[in-house]
């Protein structure tokens, strides 16, 4: 079965909002075997909405709309759709009903705008709305084979009612067509190169490390693939599906019943931040001092004045110094630290722009990476926090 | 003018990936006043690629694409321009042979796959790359008066070479028919009611808060907008572009030559992250203290120790002792801090999940204010660190 993805909104084609919308069916499409030929985002002018509709149509066997459902002018979907297919909109009287009891709750007019949130082209299935006030529907185009399944914008809502609209098609089970590892220690290019053998697969980088998608239409063949991998790539993987490398780090605290700190310099509280992303981290994380000014390493967290003067803030012994002064102060079991200089400006020949020494602190050494990273300033950042979080999962994976 | 952006990837059409360059191009195309008919997304599908081209040649005068112009086997964009077109690839003999030296330094083969990143549709004007390696191209269709911009997907070589493209084809100017509103401190509904006479606008709410967006096809009715609306908002406005809150923070902090610290606990260094976001910031941000478990608050900040048994660590004397206590630890004369219920769980009913004391020490005064928001754990804590920020910009604006 082939499909298209139909996105209507100007805010899209005006580039001032950024759709996720296609990004969510199509993984949802695709995980369930369906080819999506074209994702399609167009503006909500209804000539505009009928010309990629029927282009949609001759192109695909199944059309997905999302948006333009509401209640304002600028929501013409309906409209576009009940014209291109030259049926008539009619209205679903059950919901008809349920609106006009929910605005007269709300001290609202059920006014004609609002009533046409209950229209649907002639023998169209409605998909009800779980969350707000738009009726979805899936149309049936009988003598070509087709249909059309129209969804509202709103995230929360498209989301709620694709799942009834998949029930409704008889799409219920989820094939597992896809396998994500995501792995933090090699380039894109050493694992491109390190999977040259395998097939259908679609590499990602980012600071946060590579991610490896494995897809197949056989099941058996994908489970293979993944046994390789998983043996091949070992360590390199921090998780087998879309978790962060936090969530990791803390499940392995967890579970050893480990205490952990943070001395921050560069990443100015970005490791404790995504420490705290993870419900219950209060179970292992007691703080961090975020110690951007030297005088704060110095007078909180003991680093020797002589080595913040002679060597400088950005050097191997202040990255142990802080590891260390962290956690003495806070009384935790590890403490993750870094120094660096995240640019664009700051670097000298001696000290580029991207050079970092992470330390980690555990209950028995104190151990100090210096990397140099590129990127902008930001990025740069991101991969340090991940860099000190994988020293540390790297670490107590090794305790087994 | 009437343009499709033509984005080719399998990785967005299989929902693995979020097409980002669309957007940006949009952007780019909208502000010179050119009309965005459609964003088509398609696979690394030869096929699919022609199909849609033409449909795209079809519906507008000029054709955007980006992706599929590298040295893979999935690179066919080059392929299915020349044959959409019926017209012959060829060699571009300088950069064939910038190539060639290219990767003779690196010490690899210039393959056949590598070489075809220099060729052209016959008669195109090439676009030099000035970061990768994949040729780009404007092809003008003189029997049609149409036009194809080919662009690679690499953000950062799609970014350059756009600027060049636009270059080439004279639009050179920013016609200025945008302008962003970003505002905190009121409802998406409530700026909607404040702006309903104003027609052309687009309401963007996220955790961060409002943003609205002023269109028009004419610059004057434009900037008549303008600046009603900012005679109208007024101080809920924090930035008039594409600016984040703790970089109009900074910018005040360095102008009235103040230091600032922040003590965290809801938030784990999440404000302190976004104001070392900024560059610069070390003229102005000392450090931070996350305290999330009890004892950091009392052995650092100080924070009394009946307070924290009796009141709870989620209540208004901790918020503005954490404040004050991180301020003089810091020797700073502006502190923030934070303490709350961040969820999913954790909550009661006197202290539901979304409740947070957040905390403002300055020279003269400590402000603390109670706020309970809504959504998931991470937005949040985005909220808590926006709405902190915010505090400290009106009440350095009510200084001047």
């Amino acid at each position: 079965m082939k499909a298209i993805i139909l996105i209507i909104g100007s805010e899209f084609t005006k580039g001032l909002k950024q759709d996720k919308n296609s990004l969510f069916i199509a993984k949802k499409l695709f995980q369930k075997g369906i080819d999506i030929e074209a994702i399609i985002t167009t503006s909500d002018d209804i000539y505009n909405i009928q010309t990629f509709l029927k282009i949609a149509l001759d192109k695909a066997d199944i059309v997905f709309t999302s948006g333009g459902l509401g209640a304002t002018s600028d929501d013409l979907t309906r409209e576009a759709i009940s014209e291109a297919i030259g049926v008539p909109l009619i209205f679903n009287e059950d919901w008809l009903k349920k609106l006009k009891e929910d605005y007269k709750k709300a001290g609202l007019d059920f006014t004609e705008e609002r009533k046409k949130m209950a229209k649907l082209p002639y023998n169209a299935k409605p998909i009800e709305n779980p969350i707000g006030k738009a009726l979805g529907f899936i149309k049936v185009l009988d003598d070509v084979q087709k249909a059309i399944v129209a969804l509202p914008g709103v995230p929360s809502e498209m989301k709620a009612m694709l799942k009834i609209a998949f029930d409704y098609l008889g799409l219920k089970e989820d094939k597992g067509f896809v396998y994500l590892f995501r792995t933090y220690g090699k380039s894109e290019i050493k694992i491109d190169e390190l999977t040259k053998d395998i097939d259908k697969k679609i590499i990602n980088a980012s600071p946060k490390g590579v991610d490896l998608f494995i897809y197949d239409n056989a099941k058996e063949f994908l489970e293979n693939k993944v046994a390789v991998l998983r043996e091949r790539l070992g360590n390199l993987i921090y998780a087998e599906d879309e978790i962060e490398m936090e969530e990791v780090v803390g499940k392995l605290l967890k579970e050893k019943g480990y205490t952990i700190s943070t001395a921050e310099s560069s990443t100015g509280g970005m490791i404790a931040t995504r420490i705290v992303n993870v419900p219950g981290s209060s179970a292992y994380f007691k703080g961090s001092v975020v110690s951007y000014a030297n005088e704060v390493k110095e007078n909180i967290l003991k680093v020797n004045k002589e080595d913040l003067e002679k060597l400088g803030a950005v050097s191997e012994p202040v990255g142990r110094q802080m590891a260390e002064g962290v956690k003495k102060l806070l009384n935790t079991d590890f403490a993750l630290s870094d120094t660096g200089i995240a640019g664009p400006t700051g670097g000298t020949k001696e000290k580029p722009v991207g050079l970092h020494y992470i330390g980690m602190a555990t209950p028995s050494e104190t151990i100090v990476e210096k990397v140099i990273f590129s990127g902008e300033r930001n990025d740069i950042r991101l991969r340090v926090s991940q860099h000190a979080l994988n020293m540390l999962r790297l670490y107590l994976l090794k305790q087994n």
